[in-house]
């Protein structure tokens, strides 16, 4: 990763103090020096949670929408609630180092902090964006695999923490490892009673006739910012948009399907489970551009 | 936590090159610094292992299955093997600052590394434990919660890790603060179909007449080191031990449960679910005795 640049959180969550106070809510640091406890409940449990938003050209994208899901997962995590004023500083400067760079993110992460301490850890990461545009353009191979939990369980079970955005991803990053052997570049979970739910990093987003859908909220997966963005572009040009409880199967009669997040943007799927999909290459690059091109 | 001490693993993975060098396999480092770096997959993904091993006047106990089984994950989650020569070592200097501290610990970590780096990153840590009296003699107040997974998930997907002790163990605390919600202590999981499985710490052990048992594995739990331990103990007694798929209305049937930990040792249930439960004083004082007087 190139262009790295790292601010910490001197206040993250102390709303109060972060304001009243002469010091400034954040501090560069250097990212290729050490600036985590080994005793940090993000690095011993995955206790924390995270963000992450493209940077085109120094605009953040989706800026609101992020900051707005980061206090929903702290809230989901009885984390303190963070000052998104503070961080929304944060991460304004720390994207600013990016300078004109056309595409790159800002990564926040807000952990329990140091065991025993009481006062959460927070920083944000800004990186130039990788060359997504093969997966962009040519699409990616996906593999459906079970989630292991019913469709309902963020309504039953809480505790599971399923709709929070949290730094215990490791089943997240183990799926691609399990995609790979099976000689694809990508998943979508299925829910243990058989319903499309999301990707590991994205939401699934596809079209049937002239309707943008995808699957339902509740169900245990992540609010799609992107997806939130892709709607807005799908009303613009008339076509209808929906949420709706679906299969695999079903999926797999839908016209086009895309995994849609944040920093990739739109990839399209042009294999699932072993089977060629049609690729829909103007309305791919239609929202490509458009999700490029965001001024906010 | 006193008497905190730290090594960072030189090499935790590298095994010839950890033998074949002069550079020793671990280095120490001040507990109190900032020792990890903020693009380490151990505190942005979750993505790593670890094991806490117990320490009583200098003798790490259950070290070997404990290596054992800090092999096993890794290989679950496709991490290198682990020098376990190495992590040995470096446990070993850890757990000997605690000098003749009666009740003590050691975690080892070991993540991803640094994103693109491609090399693991490795510590043990090493502390004082807290005063356990409490939980050992009077008991813990239990709640059973859904874990949300069937019992058969660790066979049909085990891309979901559920074998393995991973740092992704946001799920584990959470439960904990809902327990905490309901009243109580500590939390017993149960499958989406309704079998007892194991705490977000510890095993669950039950005494029915002259049996001592405990969910079976392959549930998508991990395998005991203390309840390894504590079926040799009742083996020499000459209580019969075995494995069993059971509910937790079978369970509420025991004549005694206990979780059964590395570091807390054994904490009988002293309430299930809001339920009051017969607590076995003999045989608790006598396995935990046995637990803290262990030479391995």
């Amino acid at each position: 990763m190139s262009r790295l640049a790292l601010v910490l959180l001197t206040r993250p969550s102390l709303e109060a103090e972060a304001h009243g106070e002469n010091a400034e809510p954040f501090r560069f640091a250097d990212p290729h020096s050490a600036q985590l406890s080994a005793l940090d409940l993000g690095a011993t449990r995955g206790d924390g949670i995270f963000e992450t938003i493209s940077v085109a050209h120094g605009r953040l994208q989706a800026l609101e929408p992020h900051l707005t899901r980061f206090a929903r997962s702290a809230a989901s995590l009885d984390l303190p609630a963070p000052d998104l004023d503070a961080w929304r500083a944060a991460v304004e400067a720390v994207a600013g180092t990016l300078g004109d760079v056309a595409e790159g993110w800002v990564k926040t992460a807000m952990t329990r902090g140091i065991e025993g301490d009481g006062r959460p850890t927070g920083w944000a990461l800004a990186a130039e964006s990788a060359d997504f545009t093969a997966a962009r353009t040519q699409g990616v191979r996906v593999v459906t695999l079970d989630r292991g939990y019913r469709h309902d369980v963020e309504r039953t079970s809480p505790w599971l923490l399923t709709g929070a955005k949290t730094l215990s991803y490791a089943v997240n990053r183990a799926v691609l490892r399990e995609a790979a052997r099976r000689g694809a570049d990508d998943v979508i979970f299925v829910s243990s009673d058989g319903y499309v739910l999301e990707g590991p990093t994205s939401s699934v987003v596809y079209r049937r006739g002239d309707a943008l859908l995808t699957p339902g909220t509740g169900l245990g997966i992540l609010e799609g910012t992107t997806q939130g963005s892709l709607f807005a572009l799908a009303e613009e040009r008339g076509m209808r948009t929906g949420f709706e409880l679906l299969t695999p199967a079903e999926l797999a009669e839908a016209d086009a399907i895309w995994l849609v997040s944040s920093v990739r943007h739109v990839a399209p799927v042009r294999e699932l489970d072993g089977a060629a999909r049609p690729v829909d290459a103007e309305l791919t690059a239609t929202m490509n551009a458009y999700l490029r091109d965001r001024v906010h």
